[in-house]
């Protein structure tokens, strides 16, 4: 059985949480999930590593990056964190951030939101396996939020 | 009874910290509040750190950041080292930075700076009760100085 | 016999770990392989570290990092952690990147990736001999993924 | 009585030191100045670091950063690790960097570089005797190197 | 007698090490040089760390960046590294990166590179000797690569 973390935020404008869960819970039907909620993506490294302090094996950050050059550089503070967080705890996060301005259209970004939460969710569940569940997808052009692009010929 | 620190700077322009105390003071009568002023905002980091030296369960950062481009980088620089003050002591600090230049009247700056400081004050409150004390609100779109944006429907 | 940890990610549209297994397995047949597919560069940073904990002795990173500027941010950042990851382990990553845009042409992009993960695989032979096996190559302008510029005379 | 140690550098063009020296002197008479030389302000924090182990309990940072992009970054990664020198020894260093392009004319740069360093040396007294030494101040816009801009009213 | 480690690469168009051993050897004969060479600049930092490990005193670093955007970022994530190798170890090392385009003149590179590599060198010569070596000249605008530029008047 696994813990798995889910972190998510007030600011985003996509619940991705529930829609990764609802595959967790699928795929890893006696696994645990336990949610911590914070304000803004900068919030989240610390608590992803309050979740692991918990006993998660495995915790997925969902964030959402505003329009501005600041929330540029607030996503890669949350990221830089991120991976920080990664190295102290020797666990891998599945970093779900979208960015508002991926697409003009708002229906299309929140449709890249759910789409990436719910595939990353997958890779949650393959790293959880292993470290060579997603080995025959090496190289292949896999791509979350979008449309794989697949190798080049 | 929680022990709140307030770290603030003698580089704002507006008094950040007393908006906060009040909000604090109101939802937890009963906590106790410790300040500690510093030059600027890359001052703030080791001050946060020592705050939770002395016991602090939580602390509310509270920076300005000027117009001009060495101001933004300071800025990150500032932001980098408090994401590490958190990792260090498994402890939330709210960072509640200000941007001169987020609007180009003085006046509404202000409103901002107070906005933020007071949203985010209920914000430390709810994270000092618990992790899914801001969970309904996930996703929701919520903002700090500004109004909510809500989700994308 | 060296223990050699290969990173790569799903999200590369090349198997560089191929080119440089071949390589490895030709020079240093006695060494074992370890692989360790995670979904993108992000990803690279926790998964080295944990090939470490397994005692690979170097580890090379296969990471491919595309053409739109929050791409590049990740890649920053993932290279960014590697770096950490080796000075808390004391040991090399060789970090083979490649950028989409490295040329226009698709398959010049896949000659590239091929021939940078040769080169540093040869690269990571001769480290894992010592810390003056590229000695008499120093300052003579070698280059992985395109010709050699050489020396300035 | 405090031991005071101030760092500086070859590259600068300004004896930044004697100006704070003095200012310290005057204002803790009992305390204990060490020095400390480098060649430029990547080599500061290291320095900082080593006067924190000779025992200081505060430490002046004097750095000068040139007029080329590159200066910029040298001086941006300055910052970053002098943040770290004081997580990892929970003490101040007051940063006191002037950038040679803060003004056209070097005879004001020099003025600024000056200022700068004494009220600096004063923010480090106040930050010796207390954290709420600076208390009084805070929010009012304080600058060093400059006028005062003042509270937004 | 002290350790010196000089670090260098292959991807560099000058052998620097050769040109700094010369005034090593002259300016400190008793003193033992130990060479480690690596790939590129992100592969000195670890590299440095290692010299650390079998007892150097001080550690030159010698890197060379390319003209690329990328290569700017390559060379700020080492030198970010190589900092935190300095906090580790509480060492100093003495950086001396050449930028290919700091002029446009290929063999005006090489003297640029030359001339810094021999001057660090000194450097590194006054540091091992103690931290007011260079206090003479502090503020001084005392320049590497290049003429000195001389203190603000």
């Amino acid at each position: 059985m696994y813990t798995i973390g889910i972190c998510d935020t007030t600011f985003s404008r996509v619940d991705m949480a529930s829609a990764a869960v609802k595959i967790l819970k699928k795929s890893l039907p006696s696994s645990r999930v336990v949610q911590y909620t914070v304000p803004g993506v900068k919030d989240l490294p610390v608590a992803c590593l309050r979740l692991f302090d918990q006993g998660c094996d495995i915790v997925m950050a969902f964030g959402w990056v505003g329009k501005m050059p600041i929330d540029k550089v607030c996503g890669h503070e949350a990221s830089t964190s991120i991976q920080q967080v990664q190295l102290i705890t020797h666990k891998h996060i599945l970093e779900v951030f979208v960015h508002e301005d991926e697409d003009k259209n708002e229906k299309k970004v929140k449709q890249i939101a759910v789409n990436r939460a719910e595939k990353h969710a997958l890779n949650a569940v393959a790293l959880l396996k292993g470290q060579t569940g997603l080995s025959l997808n090496a190289g292949k052009g896999i791509r979350q939020g979008k449309e794989n692009v697949g190798s080049i010929k």
